[in-house]
Order: structure tokens, then sequence, then C-alpha cells
């Protein structure tokens, strides 16, 4: 498929075409892809499969779209990027302004000056949690 | 100020400086200035004020996010661009799939094909809605 600026990327895999059994974790990246991703009940399925499971799911900037829409972050501590923060308390989350927050399986951050403390705690969330499959 | 593409705009007046006596109707453009503007307390207020004088606010796709930040979608009929429809049932509204929804004050659309009915409710809504200042 084309990016937004004409760059070609090979999907490797539909999420439809996935189980969370497949997978270790899960990284969703932010930008206003997830405004999309949020619309595809298979990544919503693939999102909530996962969360059953306990395993590792990160998501960063708009990216908190996605698990709101899968209705996983209910009671949850997020953070995200600001302008999302309502989105986020309205279906049930505690919103903290932080650069990275870690909630059980969940790890969130605010937007690309949090990378580093993201990444860290995405890999290390990854390394305690025992491959399910 | 600068667009997205580098075409120039001359703000007349930022939202700050504007009280709902000012204005007869607000129309909230979609795409994703919305949500810029709804982290804009300006603009947050200013929409409470409308509302709370009975004044239009009409918004199409995704600015359906400003009313929803400006906590004025509760108990609400309002649509919107689908993919935001989870923000607006999680900020109270009922979401509607239809090219325009209008709730009292309030009209909706879903995105640009609606344009057309969403011009048309917005005008008739104006008309018939004394103005206030």
């Amino acid at each position: 498929m084309e990016g937004k600026k004409g760059q070609l990327l090979e999907v490797e895999q539909a999420a439809d075409d996935l189980l969370a059994d497949d997978l270790d974790l899960l990284v969703i990246a932010g930008g206003y892809g997830p405004d999309k991703l949020r619309t595809d009940e298979g990544v919503l399925r693939l999102v909530r499969e996962l969360n059953e499971q306990d395993k590792p799911i990160a998501f960063i900037c708009h990216a908190g779209w996605v698990p709101a829409s899968a209705g996983i972050v209910g009671g949850r501590v997020v953070t995200s990027a600001p302008s999302i923060a309502d989105d986020l308390r309205n279906a049930g989350a505690e919103w903290k302004d932080a650069e990275v927050v870690v909630d059980g399986n969940l790890v969130s951050s605010r937007g690309p000056d949090d990378l580093p403390a993201f990444l860290r705690a995405t890999i290390e969330l990854a390394a305690r949690t025992p491959a399910v499959a």
C-alpha cells in the first residue's frame, strides 16, 4: 500500500488474519492513522483478545483511540496526546500527564518526545511477560 | 497564519476575544483541525456560551470533537465522521447515521458528501433563530 507521502509499504498480514496467539505484544503507532484503525473490526477484535490474554499493548500519541474504541480502557490508567485526553476519560480511563504510564499490560505515552521512555517501558514489560503462544 | 499546504490565512479574530453575543451561529469545519481546536480553552468557552444562549452550532466530520470536549453533547442526538462516533457516544450523545441531524441548536453531518444537506439545515436553523445580540 502507499503512504500519505507516497512511500510504498508492504503489508505482511492483515489484522483480520491474526489471532492474539500469533503475537507477543502489539505496538500501535500514533499520528492520525488510528482514526482509521479504530474503524477496523479486525483490529479491535485483536486488541480485545490480546487484552484478555494480558499481553502487552503499547500506544502513543493518538493511538489511544484504538483501545478506546476496543472498549478496553475502562478503569485503566493511561496517557495520550493531550488533545484526546477527553476521549480516553470519556471511555472510562483515568488520564495521567506523564511521559509514560504502565498499567498492567497497557503502556502509553503522549507523543514523539516520549519515545525513549515509551520504548524502554514497552521492552521491559514485554521481557517480563511470558509468551503465551 | 500558514495552512498545512502553505496557504496564507488572515485570522480576523481569536476565539478568546469573542463573546457568544458577537455571533449568530458557529460553523466548525472538519478535517483534523478540530483535534487542535478542542485544546483551545477560548474555543470551548465560546461553544459553551453559544449553547447556553441556544444559538446554532453546526459541525461536520471530525468537528464533533469540539462540542464533545466542550461537554455540550450529553443527551443530544448527533452524527459525525463514523470514526469518531465512539467519542461522541462516550461523551453522552446518541449517535445517528444520517446525512444531517438537527437536535435543537445543534446541526451535524458525517462528511463532505453531506455538505448540501448540512448547509441547508444550518441556514434553515439560523434563519429561524432570532439574533440575540
